[in-house]
């Protein structure tokens, strides 16, 4: 058996765990090989600051194969990185950093390219320019997957007619599929969270491309990168903290290393653990590392800094809803900043009801996280679970147990993050941590509260006219009955069907 | 922005990670970590045909701090391997290989260790010997992070009083609950699956160890090795596997490399893409590959072997439920094996109803993949969504939209595979390939149809009694008061209530 042991590169597990990066069926992977790209476009351009434009073609190649091209207009790549930012797993600039972005491990892109190499053995190719003085460049590339290491197939130089940005060429074997997966839903979606990005779509067999324009000129504020709050930590990685800092007394570690500790943190944190504040952090053993975690477990420490976040906004849903859906009423929440483990999030929540909504469904639930859509894997997703977990009958719909409620009702739910916690590797669902799920409760039940009222209001009107609608209808027949039997005259009949309507219209408001 | 693109070790990935591991909340990182050294003690035994006999105990160590032992008597491991199979992730026997077995990834138990490592700092202590004349060996190990390297603290010899075992010993953060995903339940679930296995477990704070008995002392059929099947088979791992082979022939690579492909299936293939059964396998273009991939599609091959899997069987997982619980009815179906992408796998149903099961609940769903509980990610699993979406109605049950049914029902599905397709590293779903959806609804259906016969015959049954009450109970009152009317003797009114009894419960059963 010993002989059978093995190494396995990361590449290879990903191949044979295609599932777990969002290519378990034709349709998913045509999907995520988009989402991927244009997720990596977004976050260039917003970084860069560049107000992002998309130019995006699927093409059908034959009946299982189509080539997908995204090109953005974003700052490029230099030409040194280009190999193994496409052509190697776990390579990235955002694995490394706490501050929202779209894409966090470095992997989507490369995976991409794997499995369009797998399934038709062609290379991803990129072409890149970061400036007009220079040219553009383009890359053949493959993944060695034995070694996950990238193989350069050819590199030429090409002309472009634009001065930055770049373009990804893939080739895989898929399906396509209008609908709730498909991937005019997906970038529909993306609009509606990303209301600055103006995306041109032309899709399998389309003549014309769709435009999804931009709704606002306004890029997001930018999220600035932070580093660790100390409650996030444990001892394990203060250990390795400690070892590989370059402070030289325990006072400055804690102050460059972590966010939110002033002077005055660092010494209680210090000196609740018995240590000095010059002692050498190299030489902190694991008993003294373990009184440290104590020591700022009791110590008071400012949650950390929320401009690592970027969150939509509750007037931009709205917005967004309204422009999306023709609804009778909207209602959004933007929650303020909360921490898990150490890291900042935002959640925040929209709804749209009644109007041409299908009233007779279950409501729909559109998730999102770090403004990107997530179009599978509902039923893990903390989002979801805290949908299903809120008692909607109080706010006056329908819910049967274990299920969502019924009703003409869009919710769109978006979970912001320094470090979103995905069940898997493919980003479709949201751990359920408990701080996630609280914040994402209570945004729903702020929301929820104020379709209670809507509701609730609509329900008195419609009750109000019905009423009126009777006393309209009915009063004339009493008054020509009354004049009939006293034989009154045509003005003391119509004086008793004043006065009496004038009664019942105000005993109904009392 | 270049100057921060970095590597990241796959240790770093899923120290960050945790949550795809099941370390996301202290609850399941206690549990996961007994999941890990149980699956792995298991997968032992029975590869070395040895009945497995487990010791487990955890101790409380602090309020949020416990020792997990995990002692089998295994085959043991010899010393060289032990510190890449429990310090380094990615590494193992089970990957590269298609069998069905409780692990597959080399990752689990090293996870475990570095989840430890990092929550308190200690090492991971294995004590592992092979044989009678061989002393035992003790390591105490720490996963380096940044390079996902073993590196070894103390190496010792110890006296041990048994012939071959291995033991691994992790002290990690963790809570301790009772209840649906506490370790007890594990437990018991793992011997519902595994009537060969011997348990003796001793919680945190209990003072007697809990014996889970062994049922059988049949071991499983061995589950043999097999090679890919063509089915599976896309152009970019072809291309890779054509590389590799040893083979000098294209006719001699698909029959050495693959399963099923005898000299006339090879002749098929190879003939049909255009090449010759001579020519050398490393020099096949990308266009031939293509055309090796048509071909295949084209050729008939007959399915895969199954003696790669081990299912649990019908008239066992039967036992299993009579004897773990007090029920009116029992069905079980082990379909015949299916393949999904070359894979072969088998889906095994049972299901327990009436009795003293909580008629007003929820139905129960036990999930088992390769014959370990699946505890956490219900919404997210090919067998609860197989579940959903069956019509129970059908089947006599009461159930809402978009949820499980509500009945006093247990139901237990076990999916066996080469190759579970898990939703996440943390193995807790099942991903939803249409061909296992398929199988697990017609098991579904098969035993839904038997509990629809139980629960209508059961209802007729019920029916008749209560008419059967009827007659017994109004009929001597019938005669009493004929008598009385008709004033007839004793005689006279006994033979009317025999006859009206008798003729009544003639036309009942009619």
């Amino acid at each position: 058996m010993a002989a059978q042991q093995r190494e396995i590169s990361v590449s290879e597990f990903f191949t044979k765990n295609r599932h777990l990066l969002g290519f378990d069926s034709p349709t998913k992977a045509l999907l995520t090989t988009l989402k991927e790209a244009v997720d990596n476009s977004l976050d260039a351009c917003e970084e860069a600051g560049i107000l992002p434009n998309l130019e995006i073609q699927v093409h059908t190649i034959a009946d299982n194969r189509f080539r997908v091209i995204v090109r953005d207009n974003g700052p490029g790549i230099v030409k040194a990185q280009i190999p193994r930012i496409f052509g190697k797993l776990l390579y990235g600039s955002k694995f490394h950093r706490l501050r929202q972005s779209r894409g966090q491990q470095g992997i989507g892109i490369s995976a991409a390219g794997m499995y369009g190499q797998l399934t038709t053995g062609k290379p991803i190719v990129i072409e890149s320019r970061t400036d007009r003085r220079k040219p553009a460049h383009r890359y053949e590339l493959v993944i060695d997957t034995r070694r996950n290491e990238p193989v350069v197939k050819r590199d030429t130089e090409v002309e472009w007619e634009v001065a930055h940005g770049t373009q990804v060429e893939i080739e895989l074997e898929g399906s396509h599929k209008r609908g709730r997966h498909g991937m005019g839903t997906y970038l529909r979606q993306t609009a509606l969270a990303n209301p600055h990005v103006e995306i041109r779509f032309q899709g399998p067999g389309e003549e014309e491309p769709n435009l999804f324009q931009r709704a606002s000129k306004e890029l997001p504020a930018e999220a600035l990168e932070i580093k660790p709050h100390p409650y996030g930590v444990e001892v394990g990685l203060l250990m390795r903290m400690l070892k590989e800092s370059k402070a030289r007394r325990l006072g400055s570690f804690f102050q460059t290393e972590f966010s939110r500790v002033g002077p005055k943190a660092a010494s209680r944190i210090v000196e609740g653990a018995d240590l000095q504040m010059t002692s050498s952090p190299r030489r902190v053993t694991l008993a003294a590392a373990e009184r440290l975690i104590d020591s700022i477990r009791e110590t008071r420490i400012p949650s950390p800094p929320t401009n690592c976040l970027s969150p939509i906004g509750r007037e931009r849903i709205l917005a967004s809803l309204k422009q999306q859906l023709a609804a009778d009423f909207y209602a959004a929440s933007s929650r303020s900043p909360a921490v898990y483990r150490g890291n900042p999030f935002q959640v925040e929540v929209g709804l749209a009801y009644g109007g041409d909504l299908p009233a007779d469904d279950l409501v729909t639930l559109y998730r999102f996280a770090n403004r990107v859509p997530l179009l599978y894997q509902q039923g893990a997703c903390a989002i979801f679970k805290s949908t299903l977990t809120t008692n909607w009958k109080g706010y006056g719909l329908h819910q049967s147990r274990g299920a969502l409620p019924t009703g003409p009702l869009v919710l769109m739910a978006h979970v912001a993050s320094v470090w979103v916690p995905f069940t898997s590797e493919s980003k479709e669902a949201v751990a359920g941590y408990d701080e996630i799920i609280k914040e994402m409760k209570l945004a729903l039940q702020e929301v929820g509260r104020k379709l209670a009222q809507h509701i609730r209001r609509h329900r008195k009107q419609r009750d109000a006219a019905r009423k009126q609608a009777y006393i309209e209808k009915y009063i004339p027949h009493i008054g020509i009955a009354l004049q009939e039997i006293l034989d009154l005259s045509e003005r003391q009949e119509k004086k008793i069907v004043d006065t009496l309507t004038d009664t019942l219209t105000r005993s109904r408001k009392m």
